[in-house]
């Protein structure tokens, strides 16, 4: 074997760039062990040059022209690290062309753009690799490709956003409203400035995306995903969550049903001894389930610059031991002729339990005029809980059904929201029991 | 790409055995559309032609000869089934010998002679793995060979042992003693009827020879792992423990420290809040700590016929894609010639907080006496509870120390053992805190 370093076309000098320049110098004979061959990052694009950098570039040839380190420079593999759609698409379009692989942590444009980078790949006979694109440091992509090929995956759920479990977790730790929470989230670099990808559940929904994908053998369907944000849970749904047994995490939900798929983002109640209504802050953590191993959980950190470094030097490693070959693995895990699309569960056929919080004037007759709704759509309640009204708050009533269809639930809200002494400021949630995962 | 089936030759028709000719007939389709090809059964042993079994055989050439299937059966891989040392290495060694790969689920056979497996199949330039050694249906091995592979792996803590763990949860859970959880366990089929092997920690010591040699690229070490049983733990233990805040655990732990590593299968008093203390029953979990990751876990089911069976085909699937060559990556994931051994510290030098239970009788200056001794060796005490005598019951008195040498803690032990008023039935455990785990 040559003993040539690889050498990396490195595209993008923020946090993650600069996480990579620092990993691969600091565990270089690690990866020499490993490999056989070093691993030196010799160009690099940054869109800003003066910016100062936390990471030694001194033998780096660092440049303002991007295209040139994807299709010029002499490198052996090109790390995109730029995010958005374009020119990060055109550039790896542009590097694959040149029979260059490329490592991406790009969940965006593969939840775009993926079959079209796929594609360009396999046209170029080279790789492709995006463990860095899910959950930054739990290698979730191997396991589901690889580790747990044996088995047809049944589905999966997990907290795929840290922004949004670190916000949530500080509603339910100490009481903090989501305005509160966010703007502590923004103060630690947890948040961006404009925090809507995050809270409104588009950065899940694109992870969910490429994990879809990876478990069912589907194309990547960004569009069949139903996504709700966090942005309307409150302290009080937190409490009362709590009380009913339950915590309130952002997970997002793939599962198979009937010969369709489900997919899923929203906040969700989840049973408080299950184990991932115990992994707090910006942790992530993955749930999925194999027809031949049962529940299979995964945890650890989901962002940041070293641990999403990290998954990109896994992806390096890999492709180091045959830099001129593509993976012998197709990037979905499946053959390309057999990635076949299914159909998606519309939302409002997809059943669950739900949680209804419902603010209503102390009044006689409440109990009875909500009740008989929910009897009349043949809607079971779970549990219910009445909490008398704090000085001039309403009361609220929070209800947890037994499994019902989107629709049906829909159709009793309707006519909850109706009854005269309900007032505004409800909210609506959805459940999820994990019944034997 | 050929599109003939890849035939296996399996020695071995227990319960893993089984579960493995099951799966391969029901995800059929799953695996096809994974690999393009598919995945039979051809020739099979058995120690026992005539018991029933659990699936069906009507296509497989079932026979009493081994060495037939290994060497001279017209299979594309060969997978190992029997356990045990022998005839199991005899077996493998001659398949290589023939230029067929190996996939094996035998972790006593790897820890004791693993490294005489991995030269033959150099020598022979084809694949060994063994995913399904370690922790069943977790895909632990790819996840540390592969998935963790920026990382510096600093140490790793684990349940890798579920008759350990199912035994521990019944004695917390319910308060069984030691002999009627393993009674329970036994019945329930999750203990052999000669039980030594789990609850003396043999088997949990094979797999931390497995996972330490992944984690550090360390040849394999079991002669250096210090292995400690579970059959002194309490009930007592079991319910002081609790009231101090922690969990008694089956741990498997690896660890460096300054140059060397330690590696030790003990019983062990963890945080109660720490993910570890919430797996309970059969199952396993890990926590691997890496130096750009942090720390990162991984639970699931550790045994079983179909969780060991998914682990086996996964294996299958990757060595079918290239089922000539042998496997790009090594099968500890570092070169060959970069698998050095590291000092392992002793026991003796093994640094952790101790939980001591003394037994003692109900007389002043009981305490005095034990902290002075305590204070004479510098061994700090973080926490220390009395449990006033029961009936004709001695008191119990349960002391957390501070971290301090495994030969200090002992030296407090022999002079408070000798106290007069201590005794009989004292016990003393290891306790692990995960600080920054």
């Amino acid at each position: 074997m040559s003993k040539e370093p690889i050498r990396i076309g490195l595209l993008g000098l923020g946090t993650v760039g600069q996480g990579l320049v620092r990993l691969l110098q600091k565990n270089h004979a690690e990866y020499v062990r490993r490999l056989g061959r070093s691993v030196i990052v010799t160009h690099a694009f940054s869109r800003n040059l003066t910016r100062l950098r936390d990471c030694d570039l001194s033998n780096v040839k660092v440049g303002d022209d991007p295209m040139y380190v994807a299709k010029e420079a002499p490198v052996d593999i090109v790390v995109e690290l730029l995010g958005g759609i374009s020119p990060a698409r055109e550039l790896i379009i542009a590097a694959l062309g040149r029979g260059k692989p490329v490592v991406t942590a790009n969940k965006a444009l593969l939840a775009e753009d993926g079959d079209l980078l796929f594609d360009a790949a396999r046209k170029a006979g080279v790789a492709i690799a995006f463990e860095a694109s899910v959950a930054g440091g739990i290698p979730i992509l191997r396991v589901m490709r690889e580790g747990l090929a044996g088995n047809r995956i049944e589905g999966l759920a997990g907290i795929i956003n840290g922004t949004c479990n670190y916000i949530l977790t500080r509603m339910a730790e100490d009481g903090l409203d989501f305005e509160s929470a966010l703007a502590e989230a923004q103060e630690k670099g947890y948040a961006e400035a404009n925090p809507a990808f995050d809270v409104d559940g588009i950065d899940a929904a694109h992870k969910l995306t490429i994990l879809a994908s990876l478990a069912f053998g589907i194309p990547l369907e960004l569009k069949g995903v139903a996504t709700e944000g966090i942005r309307h849970v409150t302290e009080r749904d937190m409490s009362l969550a709590r009380e009913l047994g339950y915590r309130i995490k952002p997970l997002s939900i793939a599962k198979r049903r009937d010969g369709a798929v489900e997919l899923r983002v929203h906040p969700t109640l989840v049973p408080k001894e299950h184990l991932l209504a115990k992994v707090d802050g910006v942790l992530n953590s993955i749930i999925v389930h194999g027809d031949a191993v049962g529940p299979t959980g995964y945890y650890g950190r989901g962002a940041g610059g070293d641990a999403t470094a990290s998954a990109v030097v896994a992806d390096i490693l890999e492709i180091a031991r045959q830099p001129g070959a593509p993976l012998s693995l197709p990037p979905l895990g499946y053959e390309p002729n057999s990635v076949q699309p299914q159909p998606i569960v519309p939302l409002r056929d997809v059943e669950c339990a739900h949680y209804l919080r419902l603010q209503v004037a102390d009044t006689p007759g409440v109990l009875r005029a909500i009740t008989s709704i929910l009897a009349e759509l043949d809607i079971s309640i779970e549990a219910i809980l009445q909490k008398e009204p704090k000085g001039r708050e309403d009361a609220s009533v929070a209800i947890i059904t037994s499994s019902v269809s989107e629709q049906r639930f829909n159709a009793a809200l309707e006519k909850l929201l109706a009854l005269k002494f309900v007032r505004p400021g409800s909210t609506h949630l959805r459940v999820e029991h994990f019944h034997g995962r």
